[in-house]
C-alpha cells in the first residue's frame, strides 16, 4: 500500500504521507552529528533515552496530559505501539470494539487474534458513537480493548467532540474496558483551539499511542505510549523478544533537537501549511463537485471524507481515475471492517502530500472523470 | 536483560555486546551526512532500499552464498528477523526442534504460540545432535520449524562441522521441515577459514536471519533474511503490520557507508581485536580455572562456554561474584529450553565487551571467588 501511487506521473491523494519537503533536514542532520560525535553509546544497544521521555512528557503537557516519564513507553513508531497494547490485551478470539469505518493498520494488528470485532457507527461531526459503545458494554460486551482515534480520524477526518471525550473516558473505568487511543495527528491541529486527547480524561483505562512520524520524519521510527507505570515492565519484555530496543540513535537524535527548542516553531510552520493545503482541497471540491457532495472541513488530521452523490461508485470511479486522469485515491470501503457495509459513494482524499496547485489539479482531474462517468451513465 | 551489569564498577561478562569503541563511527556519521543532504526520501516512509539489497548479495557472496536481491527481505535487526519467519511458520501448539540450550530471545519468540518444544542435545565440538534431529523426524515429528545457530552459536560457543550442516540441510528437504538460520556472528571468524552458512546447502529448506547489529552497530537496527521469493510479499505484509518498514534512513545510510567500500577493513579491525579479547580470555582461563574445567576456543562468535568441576553451582557463584568481586556473568541454565536439565556448573562468558586487561582481571575475579567458594565448602 505504501508504494500505491509512487509511479511517476501519478497524482496521488490516496497515502498518508507527511510532506517531505517539510522534513526538519538540517537541524535533524545537526542532532545526528552531536549525538556521533559526543556519546559513544549511541550505536550501541541500550535501554530507553530517559531525557526523551522527559521532553516526551512536556508535549504531552502542551496537550493538557499530566504523566510522569515512568509512564512512557518508546517505540519504533505508532504502528508497533499498537501492536505492543494488542500483545498486553488481547487473546485469541477476544471481543473488540473498533468503529465501522476505521485505519486498516489497526484491522491488520488483530488479525493474529482472530477477535470477534464488534463495530459502533461514526458520527461525521463528532466521532465514535458513545450511546453505540455504551449499549454494547449494558448488553454484556466484555471487550478486551476499545479502539479509537479522537483527533483527525483516519479515514473519517473526524475529531471527537468534548463531550464524547468525557463519556467514553468514564465508560472505560466504569466497564474496566482499555481504551486505545491511536494519536497520529493530534499534534497537527488547525483551528488554535484544540480539545485534550482522551487520556487527559482517564490515565488508567485510556493507553494513548504517539509518534515522531508526522510531526519530525517517519524515518526516525519512533513513538511512544503513555500508559499506567504498573504495565511498563510487562511491555519491556514484550520490545526486548519483538526487536530488542528502540534505535538508541534516534532516540538521542530527536532528543537533542528538541533540546535545541526545534519543535515548537517546526509544528507551527508545519501547521501552516497543512492547513494551506486542506483549505486548497477544500476550495476545490466546493468549486468543482457536483451537487450533492458531501464533505467536512477537518480540524486536525491529513484527510478530507468525502461522499459523493449517491449513485457514484469509488471503486469503479478509482479504476477510471487511473486509466483516464493518472490520479490515485482510497475508496471508502477499503476501510470498512469485518466486511461491513459501507457508502459505495465514500473516498478519502490527503492534502498533506501535495502542493496547493497540484491539490487543485487533482481534484479538478476527479472532477473531470465524475463528469464523464456520470454522462455515460445518463 | 540489557540494563544487568552496566551498573558503574561493575565488571560485566554477561551480555553479549559488541565493542563499541570498535563501532566505525566517523565514516557512518558521514554515510548519513550525505544522505541526508542528497536523498528527500531518507526521512519518509518507504519501501526496501534495492542498493542496500545488493549489498547484500554481496555479502553473502563472500560467505559462499549465491542468491538474488529478490530473495532478500529487510528487518529491523535479527529479532525482528526470527519474529516474522515464526509468524510464517508457527501455529498454534506446532511442534518445533531447538537445541536444549539455546539463545534466549528466539524462546521468547517462540512463546505467543504456546508450541510443543522437542529438544535435541549438543555437541560441544561439531554443533547440534543431527542424529537426534533425524530421529525425531523419522519417529513422525512433523515441526514447523527447526533453530539453529551454525556459526559462533549462543550460548555454546560452538560452529557446526561441514559434515552436519550437509546432513541438516539434507533432513530439511527430505522432510520439508523449515530450518530457521540464525546468524549474528558468522562474519566474526576467526580462523582464516569457515564453513558457508547452512543456507549455502539448502536454498529452499534453509530461511537465513543475518543482521548489521554485530559487524556494524546494534543501534542501526538493521538486519535481513535470505528467503525464497515466493516467501517475499506475505512477509512484506506481515513487516507492514508489525512497524510499518525499516527506517529508511539507516538503509540508506549503510548502503551509502557499503558504498565507500569501508567494510571489508573494518571487519578485519573487528575480528583481529576480537580475536585478541578471546585469545586473552582462555589465556585467563588456562593460567586460572581449577582442574577439571572444560572449555572450548571458538571459532567465531562473542562467547567461550566454560563446565566447571563438577560440585559448583554456578548459580550460587554468580551471587557470591556479584557481592564479593562485583563480577557478572550468565549461569548456563539461563538458556536451558523447557526446563531442561543443563549441567549446574556451566556459564556463558562474553569476550566482545572488555578490553584484554579487563578480561584477565574478570577471570581472576572468577578465580578468586571460586577459591573462596570451595574452600568453604570443603
Amino acid at each position: 500500500m505504501l508504494v500505491d501511487g509512487s509511479r511517476p506521473g501519478i497524482l496521488s491523494l490516496a497515502l498518508g504521507l507527511p510532506a517531505a519537503e517539510l522534513f526538519p533536514v538540517e537541524p535533524y542532520s545537526e542532532a545526528v552529528k552531536h549525538v556521533l560525535s559526543s556519546d559513544p553509546r549511541a550505536l550501541q544497544y541500550g535501554p530507553p533515552y530517559e531525557p526523551l521521555k522527559k521532553h516526551i512528557v512536556k508535549l504531552m503537557a502542551q496537550r493538557g496530559v499530566k504523566c510522569r516519564p515512568e509512564q512512557i513507553f518508546l517505540t519504533a513508531g505508532a504502528q508497533q505501539g499498537t501492536n505492543m497494547l494488542a500483545r498486553l490485551l488481547v487473546e485469541q478470539h477476544s471481543q473488540v470494539i473498533v468503529e465501522e469505518k476505521t485505519f486498516t493498520g489497526f484491522q491488520q494488528v488483530l488479525e493474529p487474534y482472530q477477535p470477534e470485532i464488534l463495530t459502533v457507527p461514526t458520527d461525521l461531526a463528532t466521532g465514535i458513537d458513545v450511546d453505540a459503545v455504551e449499549k454494547l458494554l449494558m448488553e454484556g460486551a466484555r471487550p478486551a480493548l476499545i479502539y479509537a482515534i479522537a483527533d483527525g480520524h483516519n479515514p473519517l477526518a473526524v475529531s471527537m467532540s468534548r463531550e464524547k471525550r468525557v463519556r467514553l473516558a468514564k465508560l472505560a473505568r466504569q466497564y474496566r474496558v482499555p481504551v486505545i487511543e491511536d494519536d497520529p495527528y493530534g499534534f497537527i491541529a488547525y483551528n488554535g483551539y484544540e480539545e485534550p486527547p482522551l487520556c487527559a480524561f482517564d490515565d488508567e483505562w485510556v493507553f494513548y499511542v504517539g509518534t515522531f512520524s508526522k510531526i519530525m520524519a517517519p524515518a526516525l521510527r519512533t513513538g511512544w505510549l503513555v500508559v499506567p507505570e504498573s504495565l511498563v515492565t510487562f511491555l519491556a519484555t514484550v520490545k526486548e523478544s519483538t526487536d530488542i530496543n528502540t534505535a538508541p540513535l534516534s532516540q538521542r537524535a530527536i532528543s537533542a533537537y528538541l533540546d535545541g527548542g526545534h519543535l515548537d516553531q517546526h509544528l507551527s510552520k508545519l501547521k501552516l501549511e497543512y492547513r494551506n493545503r486542506r483549505d486548497a482541497m477544500i476550495d476545490a471540491l466546493i468549486k468543482e463537485m457536483p451537487e450533492g457532495t458531501r464533505w467536512q472541513k477537518p480540524g486536525s488530521g491529513l484527510f478530507v471524507w468525502v461522499e459523493l452523490p449517491s449513485d457514484v461508485d469509488t471503486g469503479e470511479l478509482l479504476r477510471q481515475a487511473i486509466d483516464e486522469e493518472q490520479l490515485v485515491f482510497i475508496p471508502g470501503h477499503a476501510f470498512a471492517v469485518n466486511g461491513h457495509e459501507c457508502p459505495k459513494n465514500s473516498m478519502r482524499l490527503n492534502f498533506s502530500n501535495n502542493s496547493v496547485d497540484r491539490l487543485a489539479d487533482g481534484v479538478a482531474r476527479l472532477a473531470r472523470v465524475l463528469k464523464r462517468q456520470r454522462h455515460s451513465v445518463s
